[in-house]
């Protein structure tokens, strides 16, 4: 039970932490950490858990990463389930917890027709700047397939595995500088459902965007990492 | 007494450095460190901190540390108001200096009815952006419990030891990032008396909340990490 | 052929990433990330890239870097040109996904008249802020000297090799905060020909001196290390 | 020799990135990076000559840190003068390239009556916010006595050496985010040396202060670690 409980906290955490600090934090003028300083903030609670829980559970926080790690044969298919709605059941709790804290704030409201009400991801007219659902598909894709190719290559027996936890919470950094005003980035199903719930309108039915990029780049990056870059250990 | 001596400096550099910047560095316009660069520095105190001086007394620099390490069975009860006393001292001893160099600008005063006054915590009125009571104690709570979490896990022996001087670091520079608007971030009641005995006025008056929520929050987080999370020896 | 794969992805990776950042998310009014947030996004693609295929290519993504591991006898000569050829590759491959995306937000178009057009490095009336091609040509060598000395330093086998990746990409962040005003900071002609492919005119005359530059850098670099800094085997 | 060629080079990488960014990029309307961003270009410089060149000197690239690290008992007399030149032929020869480059564009020019004129460090009305020189003495002095500290402690035996060029670098940074606008932050008498020379004016005449306070800080930071703080062989 200890690794769904991992996967429950350290989902909680990234979407506390990630929308959280967009939340509360990104749009003050003047004084306020922007999207570079969201961007941080994600990273920071994948590098922070890494430490924390990786060894209880291996730390993925996000379907499509346990996706991917099945992909290239480094995680059970029997677990994929559990570990998803573990994963799913913390994004949602965290985001329960972030609109109660929202909520004593007196001109706090929600307005699910503007772009990146709560923390959602959207495209096309809930996009941040208006990028098309194309665009959107293709960016979580391809960062999703990407963020793969490095949690492969850096928890390799070979690489440095005890940097794998700086490597792969800065990547997640790296994805939110290039891509927040795109989607406002996901690459992680069980965050944008998270938000989406509370978000709600349109932010339901473009959810299903949210799992099938960042899962087949997900997909996809496994089998590139597998497939082209892994080495043999007869290489 | 090295273990004492190192708390205290531990916490001087907590405050001085984590205040300082908000003191004299956030709010310059065009050029200024804004809550991202508070946020930096006060994870860069603990971070630095504790590669000096964690090997001498393991890096607490917090009252509501020592009560979460002691919760969860790390610490001893007979070392808690030793440590506790040390840095108290040492934060306040900071909160002088600053005062002390804040001085030295010709037109520094203290308001102590604006919010954030000198680098005080507040709630309600006296919160950077109005958050009431309830959502500052909540904040403060579950920001304390996860900063526990992160504090147990990374110090496993099973884990990376080496590296929890890094992840412990940026966990407290994510807390801030998420948290300046809500209560000026406390999570630490030395930090948080500290800075309420210069701001003075309805600041001391708020001070229970700074050493209850961060206290209650780091105990339940050590009930979380050792009975839901640790892994047993025979695991 | 993995080593070629490896630098593929790992110069695609530093194009997206970086000028990716710069392209979607720099001059947002208010929360965009601007010039040091692009800087952390180029750092963090190398970062990242070497954990994760560092141990496969050795992690260069750069034809400077090269050519000033070739000069300091670490990198042999046949393997410059199938190197080079897939980082630029790599890099083209990159700026092509980043137009598609870019092309989904209904106002992009590229004056390639105006400076940073695309993500593209340039010198006098294409620099930035304006700096002469001598100012341009002086700030790319000089900085691309430097990052190979911390390249050649930080993977010594008696140094910390483990941490290289973090001393590298954190090089170039570094790079990226002092010189993207002057020149858009290129020390990488993979880069800078993957843009300037896109933003065509003008910038296709200047690439010539984010050749030169960088590669002359880095062995004038890769000579200093060898014999002003590299300590013998007797020393 | 090449401990001195690592001191020289070093210390050039310090000045050239530090007070480079702060010359090319702080001021930047809307996309500069401002005094975060100058904070972390000065820590990452150390970073990455900790782990370039660290192993060849020592890595200290400020003639304060040698004076401190001879207090403490870990550097030798004799060498102290040889260092100290080194670092500060290394500082101006910096500065001299900063200006070459800054000539490169049309507007450049050097106020020697305005704050912060090229990166110069002052006090009173050369101060960035006007801080009397009481108050940046006790700056100076506390910040570099800290810095002594987190020298001292993460380079021990029984610490984390191979993380020290992570927590030194990045101690560095967090100096700058706190007293940017106190000094224009000096804690390196080397750095200040090398920019006065090109401010001029009544930046020579307040030099003293930055070779005085930082020296001092050092020393007493030093006695500190020993006495206070250091763990005995037989703790």
């Amino acid at each position: 039970m200890k690794n769904y409980f991992a996967e429950f906290f350290g989902t909680f955490w990234l979407v506390f932490g990630g929308c959280g600090s967009a939340l509360y934090a990104a749009g003050i003028p003047e004084l306020g950490i922007g999207f570079a300083g969201v961007s941080l903030a994600f990273g920071l609670t994948v590098l922070t858990m890494a430490y924390a829980v990786g060894p209880i559970s291996g730390g993925h926080f996000n379907p499509a990463v346990s996706f991917g790690l099945f992909t290239s044969g480094r995680f059970p298919a029997k677990e994929l389930l559990p570990y998803i709605i573990s994963q799913v059941l913390g994004g949602i709790a965290a985001a329960g917890v972030l609109y109660i804290i929202a909520s004593g704030k007196s001109d706090f409201a929600i307005d699910s027709s503007s772009a990146g009400a709560f923390a959602a991801n959207g495209y096309g007219s809930l996009s941040p700047m208006g990028y098309s659902m194309e665009a959107a598909f293709l960016a979580e894709f391809v960062l999703t397939a990407f963020f793969l190719i490095v949690i492969l290559g850096a928890t390799e027996k070979y690489a440095n595995g005890k940097f794998a936890g700086i490597a792969i919470g800065l990547a997640l950094t790296l994805i939110h500088l290039i891509s927040i005003p795109i989607t406002n980035t996901s690459v992680n199903p069980a965050r944008s459902t998270s938000q989406a719930i509370f978000a709600g309108g349109a932010y339901i039915d473009q959810l299903w965007l949210f799992w099938l990029a960042p899962i087949l780049g997900a997909v996809v990056g496994g089998l590139i990492y597998k497939y082209l870059l892994q080495k043999n250990s007869n290489d």
